[in-house]
């Protein structure tokens, strides 16, 4: 049998249900189909049980439009996940439209980033505003992405404020499911 | 649970076994760790058997570096897969160095066409030389892509040619993985 891969991205899973260290406090539906809520959100990297109220996953993978001069600038104002003060956490799972798909890349990158600064709004809020992306969208997921947010409740007014910039962008008039879940880290 | 998607990437799995349209008559490692060869190769939307020498799966996706004006050229271009005339099939499964997956958005894509120009060595072998990219990196899979291509005998030739340039090129210095198949479609 074939090798294991020696750079394989990171595959996380997403189980809503009785376990884990998140505890729901939000369910905001926003476009399309809602999930249902659960008391608790575990993220691992296996799968923990059979019994969960809904299960996602993605991987972190090579982002697929950051230049390598937007990367310079992320990674030296980013702080990772993690933080103590950050006890705030939010998922946001994503769909994009067919129309976006049909899009060639250059199409992509540029509603993305050159019509809708989606890597420069979020670098404003940087690194108060932690994220991780995960994209789902060839694992036969129901989402697309599944974007992971951590920061302290004093920033929770950034936080909304990054969310209001981000769904006013043209991209977003791409996106044909959303659903946020908003979480407090439980001891 | 949530819905199932209305854009999901077409899964493809190739199967190695006694199963399958395709008679194998080469195997040609070219990089690393070799795959083991079997009598037949089976490609199908469902996993067939559990009795494969070695099963392999990936999704036809997004487009990572094609932009709109070389997508309408290769669409030009194309013939699909299934021509009455293309018994001759190739698989050729590759993985990339971690070394390319480090680098940037912007600057795969210079690697990629730019100096290697990839796209546009393929579209020099169109209609003749049809084939269809599936990614797996995401997968945890142990190649990162997997490449099919069909052609008639005629054409090998070329089909040679295509390979020496791909192979020739700064891209493939990124490849540390490849292992080529080659099958006769079988009645």
């Amino acid at each position: 049998m074939p090798s294991t891969p020696a750079n394989a991205p990171l595959l996380v899973h997403f189980e809503a249900g009785t376990l884990g260290n998140w505890a729901t406090t939000h369910l905001l539906p926003q476009i399309g189909e809602v999930l249902p809520s659960a008391p608790r959100l575990n993220i691992a990297l296996d799968e923990k049980s059979g019994s969960a109220v809904w299960a996602l996953k993605g991987v972190v993978s090579s982002l697929r439009y950051t230049t390598r001069a937007e990367a310079v600038d992320l990674l030296a104002r980013s702080e990772g996940l993690g933080r103590p003060a950050a006890t705030r956490g939010v998922l946001i799972p994503i769909r994009k439209s067919p129309a976006w798909w049909a899009l060639a890349q250059d199409e992509r990158r540029a509603i993305y980033e050159e019509q809708s600064r989606h890597t420069s709004i979020g670098m404003k809020y940087l690194p108060h505003i932690a994220r991780r992306l995960h994209h789902s969208r060839d694992l036969s997921e129901p989402f697309d992405f599944l974007t992971w947010f951590e920061f302290a409740p004093a920033h929770e007014a950034a936080f909304d404020a990054l969310l209001g910039e981000l769904r006013a962008s043209t991209e977003w008039t791409y996106v044909d499911r959303e659903v946020e879940f908003r979480f407090d880290r439980v001891a």
